[in-house]
């Protein structure tokens, strides 16, 4: 053999941090691209928003107000407070808090969708190896941040009410019989019809997981509970369930987060969350460094939009009765076409935004099976279950989907389903 | 002695992750706090831009007419790309890029603000230990951003052109022979009215520098020339002078930003930035992670003023015009009040926001000193120019500050020069 060449560095690429280098593509990206790529394939996969109720005649209304108004419209184009709009979060307290709001103000943030504080949250709490646990199935997006972070998720089981408390406290048991309790920083629940599985807790059930969470944190470090509310002001049926802190949980514990991205437009994008001390500080000074605050114009316009009742009368006249028709389009059409296949199930959600759909077990819904293929060429596209559990803890559930009637209309969503059931029926012969 | 109490959890805060716990405040953060809550006080420091040159009337003209149409509208209000909005990508790259706009268009990012895209790049291209050269003084806040890595900033020395290619080339030397080379991993510059020292790099020394880096790159692994080109349209005089990829910088080595918080409003909030693969794949993947992109409003918003030639109107017509006569205001009450103090030195900026000043040696700008202490007494406040000085490499300049001339009126800024003489002064007797 001849001797190695000496090494050349003329072509040589910039090298990656080990983080960077690590970094999977997300999922959902690449589902949210085939949907913007493909207009011919309905997609039920995506969690975008139903095009035709977004608040386009507000937007005009409150942007044209602001900028008539000689200080308040240089006030919303000129950098803002890192922590947020003053105005808009003793707004958001008020709305969202049954009582302390002023306090409730004081610790919360603003951020570029809640999204953006998910990840914060994490990178502030935790270190590589520590552990979070979460539903199965959870929010797939916050597996993502987890994993980017070198922090190991654990899926809980659950039942039509969310997270099982027993199941909770078996997993910490289990955990503690490894030394690893220590380790466990945050349980992660979008209690509010949440994302994949449509469930909203009960007020008791809350209360038996608070009830968890108060004997772990006697006995030991305390878990931050990490309450994500993306959902909450999408509710079709019945009546609203009071948040955590509202139900009594520890501040010192507890986060509540949520975003005007489902209620209002993901376009214009503003997440908020309320934080304990020292967590509150120690985002604060890493959203100072790390984008200097999110857009003050943004801020501004939900806050005159939160004002005067605006947003509650565009969820009761326009929102929730397109999503509640979409949403009876697509539980209609499951039971037409899905229900008479045998070991189908699924639950009609009373709110949110999915159904989460099992279909026969030896089914497979995975990106790349069988039935997957099917069902792109049939032209439909679903989220595969498997994305939205974590890799350890309650098993995945490989014959499950989650279908969005956020974006389709209420034909395309039905017909949707129809060819999903034909590619189910299918793959089942 | 008494024996220890057995550990209780009751009362016990989440406990914070390593990097969250180490996170100081950001002096900025506290400068830009004392500037909001203080008015009396005439505030050189903060880094705000003017009040009354704000777009205020093109902001409500396009989102009035973004939702005013039935399909721009919504596309406006919903989620878009996590790279940002195709067409503004493409007028970005036309504005800003000689040629191969199409090819810079698509190796483009957009962000919440160019600092967001300052802290991946780094996040994407560093560990902790690497090593980031920087001129002598830098932007602050990205020297923040820096520690919050864990990454050493070297300081490199630099006089009315910007860096200095002999004190370069003298670093790198310098690394070399401590066996750091490898670690050195970005060159950051800010090339057009730089922050804070208000120095442009004409042609030639960009050449100068792209020589050095080009040598780099040939004998050893590439090192990033990040070029943060945030006031290039604040020109008030001259003309401009081409970006390093329009000089034929390598772009396998080059990353090019900018923002639109200065020239048009850092409310809206967008920043750019053009990159090399596989940096453009990993910061498109980790936006994905963190925030899942930035507000598509403001992007629609900023594409439409970047249609018609709008915003080189209000360049034109408003912005330059009113930083012109604030910035002539500033050099001419130096002129007046400070140029007669033996030893007190500055540069007329020929653009930008800020005029970086030197008063006599014995004296000391730092953060509490007593010329500090005699400025707020006398109702002015400078940021200290020990914060944009790196740890390593050129020594901190303890007597400069900067002063920005961005928010106040013509008249208090020549009373706030003229307070802040009196103080130099005083503190000199």
């Amino acid at each position: 053999m001849s001797a190695a060449p000496l090494p050349s560095f003329t072509d040589e690429p910039l090298s990656l941090s080990r983080q960077a280098a690590a970094a999977p593509e997300q999922p959902i990206s690449r589902l949210m691209a085939d949907a913007l790529d493909n207009p011919k394939l309905i997609s039920l996969a995506a969690g975008f928003v139903d095009e035709h109720s977004l608040p386009c005649e507000l937007v005009k209304k409150h942007v044209g107000l602001l900028m008539r108004d000689p200080s308040e419209g240089p006030r919303a184009l000129q950098y803002g407070l890192a922590a947020g709009d003053l105005e808009l979060r003793q707004r958001i307290a008020r709305r969202y808090f049954a009582d302390a709001w002023e306090q409730r103000s004081e610790a919360m943030l603003l951020s570029t969708g809640s999204n953006q504080l998910l990840h914060l949250i994490s990178e502030c709490l935790m270190e590589a190896g520590d552990i979070v646990l979460c539903a199965a199935p959870t929010y797939f997006v916050y597996l993502a941040v987890l994993r980017d972070l070198g922090v190991e998720a654990v899926g809980v089981d659950c039942d039509a009410q969310g997270m099982c408390p027993e199941a909770l406290q078996e997993n910490l048991d289990d955990l503690t019989a490894q030394g690893k309790r220590q380790r466990v920083k945050i349980l992660y629940l979008v209690p509010y019809f949440d994302n994949p599985a449509g469930a909203t807790m009960p007020a008791e059930r809350r209360e038996a997981i608070l009830e968890v969470l108060r004997r772990e944190a006697d006995g030991g470090p305390p878990i931050a509970l990490l309450a994500d509310n993306a959902y909450r002001d999408l509710r079709y049926d019945g009546q609203d369930v009071p948040c955590f802190l509202d139900l009594g949980a520890e501040p010192r514990w507890t986060i509540e987060t949520g975003t005007f991205s489902k209620n209002l437009s993901p376009g214009i994008r503003v997440g908020w969350g309320v934080f304990p001390e020292p967590l509150h500080t120690a985002l604060l000074r890493r959203k100072s460094v790390i984008d200097f605050g999110s857009p003050h114009l943004s801020q501004c316009l939900v806050r005159e939009i939160l004002a005067d009742d605006e947003l509650d009368q565009h969820l009761c006249d326009v929102l929730r009765p397109a999503y509640r028709r979409k949403r009876d389009a697509m539980v209609e059409a499951c039971e037409r076409w899905l229900r008479p296949i045998d070991g189908v199930q699924f639950e009609n959600p009373g709110g949110g935004l999915y159904v989460w759909l099992k279909v026969p077990a030896p089914l497979v819904t995975s990106a790349g099976s069988p039935l997957w293929e099917a069902c792109i060429r049939n032209g439909v596209l679903y989220v595969p279950g498997e994305f939205c559990f974590a890799s350890q803890g309650a098993a995945v559930q490989a014959n499950t989907m989650r279908l969005s009637f956020g974006v389709q209309s209420e034909n395309r969503i039905a017909e949707g389903i129809k060819l999903l059931a034909e590619a189910v029926k299918a793959e089942l012969v």
